[in-house]
């Protein structure tokens, strides 16, 4: 190992590659609060930089895990067999964003945030929103395809992604898909690499499809006394012609929980509380806003506050975005599910999930993107407590065969990652897994990027 | 071949295989105008049947060409190599309407148009929009992801599709991707295949994302002296905030065309004219309208028409989706390009095909999706005369130069195929085609599946 480091530190300079303990434990980590110390971190600075390490790598079948923030829920960043970690950080410039075409280019290690701000500023609108966003890179939100909620009107990562330049395995250098709006020439690699995790090739450059930033957003909040009410108006909101940008759902822990960290005022008492967004012209919101206000009364709020002022909106998403880290106050672990069912099986799937909590006695907090039917199932717990956590580990695989019963997927944005590859098997079959493998040696015949992810056993 | 044939008659029954001349060459042509006799047709009716059918080919090592409606503009359902030519109408139901969900399964071989028609009665919207509606089939959509008019507001077939059943070449059946509104394990084989252009499997099922159906359109013409002021316009348009669903253009050949086979009124001495429309609520369409309108006037437009009729509306729209057969007047062979060009771009490309129209003196036609930058150029000429025929191949070739320069795409909607094949190294460089040939062998080891398509030489 140590004659590699030194081959990759006249890569990218001694200063760029991190050997000390306390240096590897910072890259040990990511939100999934596992750990797995690397040999060694290398922070390449251009896409030469990373294809001369990956030819390293490859050469000596040294494993690279590529990294963005960490912020990831399913352990994609995870150096689990060791070797190099790459946090794609450096490359972290705004390379160009044309308003004309709206159209923009990235370096994978920008934060997405600051990206939303920056385009913002110019009349534009990057709408993928992952609660992490103040934090996390672009480069990883593209290798897993992050969502959030404001995917239900807009979509997800995937839908603004129109090309990459990525980095192969063996160190070859390829550019996918187009900068213009369309584009069918030869397979789609594009959105093949997104969501891939890291494991067919590193993202180097991201091209993003931008749209006009809507003229207005109207925000409201609804509180239901019982939480099938509030999951029930989901599906009757989404199938009434006004598509909302957002439908949050949080059901009475998660407030709970948020209420004691932020003291925003919210109904601990509440079933669940919606929280909503439509956007578009000041004429459009105003309607819409009053519409969703009316199907959530006439379906069993008990009170609907809308025309909220930009910083009372602000409180809501911030006490939204909050939930993630509050829920740490219920228990040192967290076990983070991201289910989605059809969204008129939410109702269902809520009493269910309600239920199993009743059953099983364990701590389960639930929230997430309603419209989308992308529901978030925290259980916190101490793992060191071995009878709980064995009880938890029993309540996820009952939660996704109850999942996949209702015509759902075990991850909707999270991704498989090292997290979801034990219960791969209950979504897909085994060809299908095959056919993954397939493509998965076709680009890294080596098997050098990011292993033991996604694959059972790998 | 015979014992090959008796085989495939066995699994869908000997009515369903033809073999006799006359029928042979009914599946011959698609909408290239060009001519490939298959061995025999074959017309299965089922997933199980399709399956059979290619493990009888994968072991005889006969090629299999999948094929929808034939009205693909690449060539894409050809049997260049002979083999069988499957038609996939047969299976033609629309299986299920998920109006709650907002989510439809169907079977390859529905009519797009008869879908459209039966989801608009629920009050449902499927936006893709391929002018050949009326015709294609969703399978071909799917194979060649097929844009449309639309697709400048609502993207193109990728966007709708949300999983598949495909039987790999060897007969194995997968289903890929999910029901729900998002999903993200494993890799993404369902848009993989989408506009893979029936070379890695055949799709026998899709399921397909719907949209509420909008409350109301609204249908304006403006018509420019100077196509550069109409060309001029889109990118003003497409930054103003308001995304119109659609932005045809046509240029003033397009016009004289259809008009003399329509006669529908259309300013025939114009330079150019522009097709938009804006869907929403009543009051947003009635608001953007009146701004599409303003921004002609304001950018040249001479005349603008707005508040037509439904009826007039629908005179406008036979207008446009009649431009492709009109062309034939201008001559019996057609070269038909599907060019991208980034939309600020676009005036700089219409002057210079104009130009190209001057130097060479051949009879060309442009419109398409400008919204998009999507633009098609139709050379229309008598393939007999080999000065002319070699004139206009080196013209295609100009074409996607400058295409490319301008950091366009040479195929936007209509796919690769044959037509597009020679030039693929335009736009691909080697390691990404390797990258795509190295897949293509992960499902059709064998090589037995739409044999000649997308690569040079295949």
């Amino acid at each position: 190992m140590t004659s590699i480091i030194r081959k990759i530190q006249s890569i990218v300079g001694r200063k760029h590659v991190a050997t000390a303990p306390e240096d590897l434990l910072c890259y040990a980590y990511d939100a999934t609060n596992r750990h797995h110390v690397p040999d060694a971190v290398v922070f390449p600075e251009n896409t030469d930089q990373v294809a001369a390490i990956l030819r390293v790598a490859s050469e000596h079948r040294v494993f690279v895990v590529p990294r963005g923030a960490g912020t990831g829920m399913s352990g994609g960043a995870l150096a689990v067999r060791g070797g190099l970690v790459m946090p794609m950080t450096r490359l972290n410039r705004i390379v160009s964003i044309d308003a004309q075409n709206l159209v923009a280019e990235v370096e994978p290690g920008v934060i997405t945030g600051r990206f939303q701000e920056t385009v913002e500023q110019q009349g534009l609108f990057y709408p993928p929103d992952p609660s992490s966003a103040a934090y996390c890179t672009i480069g990883g939100n593209v290798a897993e395809c992050a969502g959030g909620p404001r995917a239900v009107k807009y979509g997800v990562t995937r839908d603004y992604v129109l090309g990459l330049e990525v980095v192969l395995p063996c160190g070859e250098i390829i550019k996918t898909g187009v900068r213009t709006a369309k584009g069918v020439v030869g397979y789609d690699l594009t959105r093949l690499i997104v969501g891939s995790e890291g494991t067919l090739g590193v993202i180097t450059r991201i091209v993003l499809r931008l749209l006009p930033l809507p003229e207005a957003v109207g925000t409201l909040i609804a509180v239901f006394d019982d939480m099938s009410d509030a999951a029930n108006v989901v599906s009757v909101v989404m199938r009434s012609g006004i598509i909302p940008r957002t439908v949050e759902y949080m059901d009475q822990a998660a407030l709970q929980c948020v209420e004691q960290y932020l003291h925003a005022g919210l109904p601990v008492d509440a079933g669940a509380m919606l929280l909503l967004e439509a956007d578009g012209s000041v004429q459009t919101v105003t309607v819409a806003v009053e519409h969703l206000a009316d199907m959530c009364e006439k379906h069993g709020a008990r009170k609907v506050v809308t025309g909220a002022s930009e910083q009372e909106s602000a409180l809501w998403w911030d006490a939204r975005n909050a939930i993630s880290p509050a829920l740490f106050r219920l228990g040192p672990d967290k076990i983070n599910e991201d289910i989605v069912v059809p969204r008129n099986r939410i109702p269902e799937m809520v009493a269910w999930i309600d239920d199993l909590r009743k059953r099983t006695g364990l701590s389960m907090v639930t929230f997430g993107h309603a419209g989308d039917g992308n529901i978030h199932v925290n259980i916190m717990l101490d793992k060191r407590d071995k009878r709980v956590l064995a009880k938890a580990q029993q309540a996820v695989t009952l939660l996704f065969e109850k999942t996949v019963a209702l015509g759902g997927t075990i991850s909707g944005e999270h991704g498989v990652g090292l997290s979801k590859a034990p219960y791969l098997r209950m979504e897909l079959g085994p060809v299908e897994i095959d056919v993954m493998k397939r493509i998965k040696e076709a680009f890294d015949p080596n098997g050098i990027l990011n292993p033991g992810k996604i694959f059972p056993g790998a």
